[in-house]
């Protein structure tokens, strides 16, 4: 859980009043001249859907380097990592048999689901809200239907990534938890907080020890279609068919782009996101931002002439969705190569306004970073939480980073999230551009006085 | 100007626990069963450009009378007031001449413009970025011609109320200063923060010893195109026909929902947005989102069955774009009516997430509020800022009242605001809904312990 740590703001010190006019002049610039958006454009149009091990995942890794050197950066270079290689194959195809005839549902098959059979599955349904409810209904109730597993995210809670992390057990556990009592196919009400036409795709896992059972997404208002039906006994029979596969691993890469530090070349200071998208759209806010957002790090440090004391690394990070695997390589390598690694701080939750950071540190680690929080002030950011950093600077921990990540406003995150709807149209050029301010004043922060 | 007064935020104290548990209830119910969203949908689908004077502002009087019943007001009533009626009448149409044909121009009339002739009018243009460069060129420059007054709103200011504030004096008094050198028509560059191809309308005022000349607002993207044409000496004349007049002022009304206060019935509370709208689209951000939250308070207190100690008023103001007539009248009834007006709050900001509140308060009276900012945490609400409420209710100051606005989130509205694309798709359901339960919440706790 994070905990509110503090938002007291107070005039700037004098010991950070240099610092807060370098972080002005840079998110001056930033906002007007601020190239994040412009290759958010590039990389969405001409690299999208870049699952990995795809041949526009590895579009992206030469566009990200292309970005990071006309960035400014000193080096740019790729890390190797193998990641997984999961296919979609033709476009999904399901719908209800009714008295009435087909009632066509709008459905995805989940990352990594097998395909159906080539004829595709049909079978009798059954709607459920819980593992509770599987659990009650059993063998006998399960056995040979495709479960519906219909449990909407709580809109009650008003930071909408609780409500995901409440909700997205059933799509990681659903499809096995439902083969454990002999079901044979898989539909999961889509987690979203709106109510739309897309599916929301995102990783399923299957229990190596149940059957692999085809798994959807079906939208949410498709969810809400099949559930009147469902309730009305109206629902004969459910037709899902899919021919996604998974191939074996294949070659990828982190790209970095690095500014040597001044003084300190050996300390390492980490930003990124995640290169790699789901296939359906374009990863713009998911996680194109954050890729853009890590490039602009660079470019306005390099604009405003800072030379910082410590290496500045922005990092395109391989296979967050599926996988991790960017993130391990990277770790794995911070791990064994001899450099001290002081901070990683991540952006995956969007191009939205900035409202905060989360932050893995305590004691007078933390309050190096609330000694600075009067700078962000007039950059819309109040919020400092306790908390982690993302997916793929987590395991920086290992090599001993304090690691953190950015908090921008999270009402629309899942109305994009994995689905067809998230492309570069859907983010708004000065939430990115206000995102990328904050990232650079703390990491122009943490490069000039460690942590 | 608006001063951060604090945004420290700690527990809620024991005095307010009560009051804590009852605005989670109203915050779960409106995040649950808000209606804010369907009424949005209504008014802007069943009554979109509901300009002053206007059939669709009648009928949103209409609808939202309906609506205040529906919530659940104790008594709902009209209070007439006389409004502007100007009409646009035909399409604009707008060109530049160039030596290789006609470039159209995306346009629109600014509000209270009057038309060209009927067929049209046809001058060379002068393009300039200030008032001082038209009193440089003065008559010799500017006589017989089209002023292009392209001054981009300033990127670099984070709220982005603060751009439109520096650059709306052009809008406002651009026509009549070009006219003062006998310039015979004047376009300006719309008042956006972002490139796109909509032209935004909004109030000019003429200055009455000056000709009137026609005013259009012309698209930022066109701005730009317009820009590199006369730049490069490309542009012969500029043809500009519109048919917009003035008409009689007309009828209308003030909508106010009621639930009489339970110990103190003649001090009132009042929230409220404004009911009309620019006439190019539905009025979703400007302001049909003040309007559904203002009745979406009333439902939520009713839904917990809160007898308030105070009357609260929900009020859609009319005629706040081009007249405020409607909170001229709300204000002179108030200074005569013999009741207390004790709180005005506005949401006339859009329906993006709330991040705040401004009170025109200070000593003992602001206090009282930023008492209670711990209890507002919870919904995204930090900022407590010294300043005004909006146009509708800053008279009620008159009457002695604190007054007060929402704050929401400012990084888009300009991307829609007087605009064609400001319509309820451009509304966010969650966005809208807290900012309706962070309203409620200080109507709430205003009506039960005053100021």
């Amino acid at each position: 859980m994070r905990k509110l740590l503090w938002v007291l703001v107070f005039p700037v010190s004098g010991a950070f009043a240099q610092d807060s006019a370098i972080i002005r002049r840079m998110a001056d610039d930033i906002l007007t001249n601020g190239q994040a958006y412009n290759n958010l454009r590039i990389l969405c149009k001409q690299a999208p859907a870049r699952l990995s091990g795809s041949a526009n995942a590895a579009k992206a890794v030469a566009l990200t380097e292309a970005m990071l050197r006309e960035a400014g950066a000193d080096t740019v270079y790729l890390q190797p990592c193998m990641v997984p290689h999961w296919e979609r194959g033709a476009k999904e195809e399901a719908y209800a048999v009714t008295g009435n005839g087909r009632v066509s549902l709008a459905v995805c098959a989940l990352g990594n689901s097998v395909g159906t059979p080539a004829t595709g599955l049909t079978a009798s349904v059954v709607e459920v809200r819980s593992f509770d409810e599987l659990d009650k209904l059993g063998k006998k109730g399960l056995s040979g239907r495709i479960v519906f597993l219909n449990y909407p995210m709580n809109q009650t809670l008003v930071n909408t990534f609780s409500a995901y992390s409440d909700a997205v057990r059933y799509r990681v556990m659903g499809p096995s938890a439902a083969a454990k009592y002999g079901a044979v196919g898989f539909i999961l009400r889509t987690l979203s907080t709106s109510l739309n036409d897309f599916p929301h795709t995102g990783t399923t896992r299957y229990d190596s020890t149940m059957p692999k059972i085809p798994a959807f997404a079906v939208s949410t208002n498709d969810a809400e279609r099949l559930h009147v039906l469902v309730a009305k006994g109206a629902v004969k029979s459910i037709f899902m068919k899919a021919s996604c596969r998974m191939l074996p691993d294949a070659p990828s890469y982190n790209v970095i782009g690095e500014i040597r530090g001044s003084e300190h070349p050996d300390e390492v200071v980490t930003v990124g996101g995640h290169l790699d998208s789901w296939d359906l759209a374009e990863g713009a806010q998911d996680d194109g931002a954050g890729i853009v957002q890590s490039i602009e790090v660079i470019r306005a440090l390099k604009a405003q002439g800072i030379r910082p004391a410590r290496t500045v690394r922005a990092v395109m990070f391989m296979n967050e969705e599926n996988g991790g695997r960017g993130g391990k390589a990277y770790s794995d390598n911070a791990v064994a190569d001899g450099l001290q690694y002081i901070f990683g701080l991540e952006s995956d939750n969007g191009g939205f306004t900035p409202r905060g950071f989360s932050i893995g540190a305590k004691g007078a680690q933390l309050k190096a970073f609330t000694d600075w929080a009067p700078l962000f002030e007039p950059y819309g950011v109040y919020e400092w939480r306790v908390g982690g950093g993302g997916a793929d600077v987590d395991p920086l921990v290992r090599a001993k980073a304090v690691v953190g990540e950015l908090l921008p406003d999270s009402q629309r995150y899942f109305d994009f999230h994995h689905a067809g709807n998230d492309v570069f149209e859907a983010v708004n050029r000065r939430e990115l551009l206000l995102g990328a301010v904050n990232m650079t004043a703390l990491i122009y922060l943490v490069s000039k006085y460690g942590i």
